[in-house]
C-alpha cells in the first residue's frame, strides 16, 4: 500500500482569541503549515475542516474558511464527531489521498469556543451526551468523567494525588509551549486545594475551553518523497465507537473505543504499544489520561495511577505523554484538538520540539476522543 | 482504477415526522437498504452520516445513529457542507472504500428540520449565508435565490411562467412518489396565484423543509460484483466551491461551483452531458433547477427557461430531471437530500422506478448544492 505523508504543520495560539474570527484562526495555522511544507498553495487540491459548527455564529464553516484561505474552487468538506472532529478530518484526507482522488490536501482544525455565552456552551455540550436518558437529568461532561474517576478509584485504588499528578505534569510541559493557554507550572498543593467541580474532580482535573486552530498538509507518497522537510508518515489509522450512553457500557474504568481503535492502528502500522516513543492523548480530564495509558497499552489495566506516579509518562519516562501540555494546559478548541495533537507529534518525530524534545522519537501516536468515548481515533505516525 | 458500487438503497417517508426521532428515521432508511442489498449487517465495516447537526436537540449524531442501528464499534463520522452534506458523506465513503480502508459501508443522510421553532430555523439558515456582510442585513435563502431569478430574467428573458413550470413538473412527478411530502399535482394557474415570498419568487417557487432519511450501501468492486442486485457504479465524483458571498461572484445567473463540479465528474466518468439519461438536481427554488440545466450542460447558458417550457426535462424529454418530485415536492431534509437523490437515480438505473421509469436509463447524475452554491457535489452513476 502507498503511504500518506505529513509534510507541513502549523499551529496558532490557543486561548480566548477575541482578536480573531474562526477563519482568521484557521489562516494563522494554515499559513504556517504552507510555509513549513514549502509548497505553493496552488498545488493543493482540496481541504478538510475539522470543527463542531454549532459554537460559531457563522455556519457553513468550510465555505468561510476555504474562501478566506483563497482555496476556492477546490473541494472541501467538514467532519464532525464532537471533540474528535480534527482526527476525523485527518482520516478522511488520508482516504482522499490514498483513494487517488487527491494528492495534496490541507487539513484544518479550527474552533471558536468563546463566541457564545457560557450557559449556551454548557447546554450545547450537555447535548453531546445521550439526551433521552442521561444529559436531560443533568449529567455534564465533568459529571461523566467523575463517574469514570470514582469507578477507577474504587476498582484499582487510584488516588486523587495520582489524578492531579497528570495536571502537574501537563502544566509543567505547557509552561514550555508558547501556543498553550495556561503557561504556568502548578504544584500538587495548589492542585489539591482547587475548588471541587464534580466529586472527585477538582478545577485542576479539568481542561478549559479555548479558541484555536492547527493545520497539517498531507501528501501522496510521490509528492511527500520530494519534500525538503523530513517526512512523517501516517501509517496507522484506527477508529472505533461505543455506546453513547455510559449506562450501557460494560464498565466505567476505560474506553472500549480507545482500546479497539489502538488495536486497529497498531496492527495497520505493524507496531505495538512498546514502540510508541511519544504520545498525545485526550486528557479532557485527568482521569481520561490515566485511562488512556491503560487503553493504549502503555501499562496494564489498573496501573495507570502508578504509571503517572512513577513519572513514566514524563519526558524521561517509559512513554512520554502530552509533552506539549495536553488539553489540560494548551486548552481544548474541540475541532482543532486532534490536529493540534498531530502537529506536536510531527514536531517530536522531526526533532523540532526544543526543550520538550523526546530523545530518539521515531514512532508517535495521537489518541483523540469524541464525546464520552462514543468515538475514538488513534493514529500512528512514523518518521522516515 | 477499481470501482465502487452501490448495492443497496433505502428511503423513508419525507414530511413532518413527529412520530420519529432522527435515529428512528435513519433506521427506516437503513433497514430498507440492508434488505435491498441482501447483506448481513455484520459485514459492514463503517458508516458515514450526512447531516447538519444543529437542527437537532441531540448532538453527536453519528454516535446516536450508529448505536440505534447496532453498528458499534465500527468507525463512523459525520460530514457537513450545509444542504450538500449527504453527497459529501457519499464522497468520503467512496474514498474510504477506494483507499482500501473500508470494503462495505452504509451512508445515511438523516435530518429532522421540525424539532426547532420556525424562527430558530430561519436564524440558523440565515447563518449559512455570509454573516459579516450579507445575512446580517436580512438576506435569507429565498432572497438570495430571488437575486438569481431576477438576474436570469433580466439577462435571458426567463419568465415567471417558466420558473413555475419547474414546480408544476416536480409536483406532477412527486404525486407519483410515495415518499414525497407533497403528493399532489398543481396547475400553472394555482402556482401563479400563490403568495409572493421574495420577488419574483412565490410560494410555489420554494421547496419546503421536511424531516427524512435515505441510505445507500457502498461496496468495493470485489464485493459489488458478487451482489445479487444489479450494481450501479459510482464512476464520477466532482466537487467544487465558490465564494460564500454572492457579492463576490462574477454574476448571478448560475453557480460556478456546479459548472466546475460537473466538468470534473464528467471527465472522471468519461461521459458528457449528452450521456446523462436521468438527473436529480438541487431545486431548492425553481430558478435553481433552471440554472442547473445550464450549469450541467443539459442546455446552453440562458436557455434553461425554454428547456423547461419545451418540457425537455420531463420524463419524455431530452434529459429527464427530478422525476421523483425533486426537493420541491419531496421536501428537503437538508442532510438527507443528497442521499435521497442517489437512491432515486439508482432506482432509475435499475429500472425499478415504476410509472416514473425513464426508458433505457443507463447513466445518471446527482447535483447537490450547499448553501448558495458555495459548494456543489456532482456524481455520475452508471449501471452495469
Amino acid at each position: 500500500m502507498a503511504r500518506v505523508g505529513i509534510i507541513g504543520i502549523g499551529h496558532g495560539q490557543f486561548g480566548r482569541r477575541s482578536d480573531a474570527t474562526v477563519q482568521e484562526l484557521a489562516f494563522e495555522a494554515y499559513r504556517e503549515a504552507v510555509q513549513d511544507a514549502q509548497i505553493d498553495p496552488k498545488d493543493l487540491d482540496g481541504s478538510v475542516i475539522g470543527s463542531v459548527p454549532e459554537y460559531h455564529k457563522q455556519r457553513s464553516l468550510p465555505g468561510v474558511v476555504q474562501e478566506y484561505l483563497g482555496l476556492n474552487p477546490l473541494p472541501t468538506w467538514l467532519t464532525e464527531v464532537a471533540c474528535a472532529s480534527g482526527s476525523a478530518a485527518i482520516r478522511t484526507a488520508w482516504m482522499g489521498i490514498q483513494s487517488g482522488a487527491h494528492k495534496l490536501m490541507a487539513v484544518i482544525g479550527c474552533q471558536k469556543m468563546t463566541e457564545l455565552s457560557t450557559p449556551e456552551i454548557l447546554a450545547l455540550m450537555g447535548r453531546v451526551g445521550e439526551v433521552q436518558w442521561e444529559s436531560v437529568f443533568g449529567t455534564t461532561f465533568p459529571a461523566y468523567y467523575a463517574l469514570f474517576a470514582k469507578s477507577h478509584m474504587h476498582e484499582y485504588g487510584t488516588t486523587r494525588e495520582q489524578l492531579l499528578q497528570v495536571a502537574v505534569k501537563n502544566h509543567f510541559y505547557g509552561a514550555r509551549n508558547p501556543n498553550a493557554l495556561f503557561r504556568k507550572e502548578i504544584t500538587m498543593e495548589k492542585a489539591m486545594e482547587s475548588e471541587p467541580v464534580s466529586d472527585p474532580l477538582q478545577v485542576y482535573d479539568c481542561c478549559a475551553n479555548a479558541d484555536g486552530a492547527a493545520c497539517v498538509i498531507l501528501a501522496s507518497e510521490e509528492i511527500a518523497k520530494k519534500s525538503s522537510k523530513p517526512v512523517v508518515w501516517l501509517d496507522g489509522l484506527g477508529c472505533a465507537t461505543a455506546s453513547m450512553s455510559v449506562l450501557r457500557r460494560p464498565n466505567l474504568v476505560g474506553l472500549p473505543s480507545a482500546e479497539q481503535a489502538s488495536h486497529v492502528a497498531y496492527e495497520m502500522a505493524g507496531v505495538t504499544a512498546k514502540d510508541i516513543k511519544v504520545a498525545e492523548v485526550h486528557d479532557c480530564f485527568t482521569i481520561a489520561e490515566i485511562m488512556a495509558y491503560e487503553d493504549l497499552g502503555f501499562c496494564k489495566k489498573g496501573e495507570g495511577g502508578r504509571f503517572i506516579e512513577e513519572k513514566q509518562s514524563y519526558l524521561e519516562g517509559r512513554t512520554p505523554v502530552n509533552i506539549d501540555g495536553g488539553l489540560k494546559s494548551k486548552g481544548h478548541p474541540i475541532g482543532a484538538t486532534g490536529v493540534s495533537m498531530t502537529v506536536e507529534v510531527v514536531k517530536q518525530l522531526r526533532g523540532e520540539a526544543g526543550e520538550r524534545q523526546v530523545p530518539n522519537a521515531d514512532i508517535g501516536l495521537t489518541h483523540n476522543v469524541g464525546g464520552i468515548g462514543q468515538y475514538c481515533f488513534v493514529h500512528v505516525l512514523r518518521r522516515d
